[in-house]
């Protein structure tokens, strides 16, 4: 390609894990065509490694800044990101970001924005650290016929479960130590609860099938009820349990999305994913099944992701979201079931979740629980409810089943499964 | 990016496994303006499942024909795919090619052709079939630090070992396999030699470190004298047996290249890469440890390599080999110890691998082997020594050292390491 070099004078917003990971990468490359010339920090008064002098208070010196042609935001609050993101794109800057809850919930404006100031939008380090899943679904992937996307998109809570499962930590414990790691978001709820791979599924999904979907219309369900009975029940069965993203073609063609605590066995191709790693697995018609594994949390991992935004618009790179705009994008359906381990306290509970059909059932004095067909948009929109009432649920990874499909069907299947 | 879309006008080069599989592909996307204007064969008399009318046994239909843009080169034998690629480019089509044979022979050349003709050459599916290595290494690590990339490249060993390994097959029953399956090369010596991965890793070294070196220069040492001993070993031990490639950063920043079967623990990341399925680590300052795990044989998940590389080019893209041409690319070495188990017959065959340092030393009546540092420049010079004496190589994975360190700085980093 004729590329037309550029040199890049970039205003960064935000100074924190990530932040000073790129500021060390870029340092550390001295033959690297761009410059940091301002960097915007929130409190005055924090003590920070490098001069006083590259930091300013007042994010219009970098928006107002003619000089500065691309803007890196990676601060942590959602709201002002999007004003920052959205007016450097009004100003024609190129923007990089990695803050994934801003984007998913404004993908929609922030494609309208591009558009009409014909700015770039780059966010590689949104979803899945240093794995490059986003440019690889849009540019390697961009004929193929995806099936599925899944993985564990959060390296926070497999830093968590890994802990629990293989060093015995209390929840407490291991939540602790990924905090102390800078694995974890701020709020850990976003990571514990199912939040942050949500919003990266959402980001995802619009690269992988061109869908634009409202994160709260994704069901997600965290980690904070697992207990020691399940950690049992995982070991006894010889499982891995994992907090596992999915965006999954339904035998209608239309796209499923949901995210829950999944038990995997050992033939799962994310089995041996552990700690903060994160691993996406993409199935295609031809490519058949792919496995992206890398480090999904941390300030170099990050910010190299970061880095490889910067340098691909050096190159005037910018995403056409070719699965939106050059293909017919598929519907999104929630109107599937699932095959979930649910584990209650009281019968009654379960009236609530509408089990479709029962494959295994288990009581004893001090725990219970059944294995059921369920339907996703029940699951989605009793959650409070079920979180209220202490139930931890878990796919156990069965192929999705169209919740129209009569009971007869469903049995059908699983009659033809077995054999 | 204001890209400009290019209508592709294909003569396609071969009908086999690859072609045909990427045939179906574009058959069954028909929004993808892609036309396969001839495909050129070599044997008329063949059956073929679509129509004659489609075919054409003369180059010279393809490469005369303006109004074919692009060529696409599948065919089997590497001297006469140079000829046709070389043609191609000098007459400024775009060509795409997974021929790794004939890429790793004549990149030099190559390089020189696509610069003066201003012609794209692309090769994804050259390399670890549907795993999108090149496109990652030459767009999303432009400016990473590599330390090194290493892999199972070669989905026909990797399948053979697996079948002996995990179901006790002999060594000619898993190659027939291999071979009905349509995993190996028709000269099944390029498999289970190691020269096809070996090429493989000529062409990621281009654009993983900007290095160009002859194929004949990097020591490949295959699975051929593999036998029960050896695999009674691994077994005991808790190790798999992989065929992998190796382009490393020394100390002293030189790259150095090899290819042999290597014992694994669990806890490496390919152990559990199986079958036809290729795996590629890259490690990094940055982004540290990244695993790719896909398809590496078969004609559908090389198909879409390829179509991922024809739609590629509709928007004029090529490799700017931005490791040789926008850095300095670091030079490459041999002079290095690796340490190798190495399975022998008569003691005195040992002298000429000329042993360094032996770490263990196993003998009985029927199997003897040394655990040794040994110099890789030396195994080089020495291979058609080592086959004909029945040798059977294979790396531990410790980490390299450069030769010049003397046996004391040796010995010493050996006990550090332990400590």
């Amino acid at each position: 390609m004729a590329y037309q070099h550029q040199s890049l004078q970039i205003g960064l917003f935000g100074f924190g894990c990530v932040g000073q990971g790129l500021y060390d990468i870029l340092n550390k490359n001295a033959n690297f065509p761009a410059n940091i010339v301002k960097i915007c920090v929130k409190h005055p008064e924090k003590q920070r490694p490098i001069a006083a002098e590259h930091f300013t208070f007042r994010a219009n010196d970098i928006l107002d800044n003619p000089a500065i042609n691309m803007v890196v935001e990676l601060i942590d609050n959602a709201d002002e990101a999007f004003e920052i993101v959205s007016e450097a794109l009004r100003r024609g800057k190129t923007v990089v970001t990695a803050n994934k809850k801003m984007l998913a919930e404004h993908l929609q404006t922030l494609l309208e924005l591009q558009h009409k100031h014909q700015a770039a939008l780059l966010y590689e380090a949104s979803a899945c650290g240093s794995i490059p899943i986003i440019r690889t679904l849009e540019e390697y992937y961009d004929n193929e016929h995806l099936h599925s996307v899944s993985g564990i998109f959060n390296g926070s809570t497999n830093y968590i479960l890994t802990k629990i499962t293989k060093e015995n930590l209390s929840y407490e414990q291991a939540l602790k130590q990924a905090q102390a790691l800078g694995f974890a978001e701020s709020n850990p709820l976003l990571d514990v609860g199912g939040f942050d791979p949500k919003f990266k599924l959402c980001i995802i999904a619009l690269h992988a099938f061109g869908i634009l979907i409202e994160p709260e219309k994704v069901f997600n369900y965290g980690i904070e009820q697992f207990s020691l009975k399940d950690l049992q029940y995982a070991k006894e069965k010889g499982y891995q349990i994992k907090l596992i993203a999915h965006a999954e073609k339904t035998d209608e063609g239309k796209i499923t999305l949901f995210l829950m605590p999944q038990f995997i066995d050992a033939s799962h191709p994310l089995y041996h994913v552990e700690n903060e790693t994160n691993g996406v697995i993409v199935e295609a018609a031809f490519s058949q099944k792919q496995i992206f594994i890398g480090k999904g949390a941390g300030g170099h991992p990050t910010g190299s992701a970061v880095l490889s935004d910067i340098s691909a618009s050096r190159y005037q790179y910018r995403y056409e979201y070719k699965k939106r705009f050059h293909q017919t994008p598929p519907k999104t359906t929630e109107k599937v079931l699932l095959e979930v381990y649910i584990r209650y306290e009281n019968e009654e509970d379960l009236a609530k979740i509408g089990l479709k059909e029962i494959t295994e059932k288990y009581a004893s004095a001090t725990y219970q629980y059944v294995i059921a067909w369920v339907s996703l948009e029940n699951l989605r929109k009793n959650k409070a409810f079920l979180q209220e009432k202490g139930i931890f649920l878990a796919y156990t990874g069965k192929k999705i089943v169209s919740e129209k499909e009569t009971a007869d069907v469903l049995v059908e299947k699983l009659v033809l499964e077995e054999n």
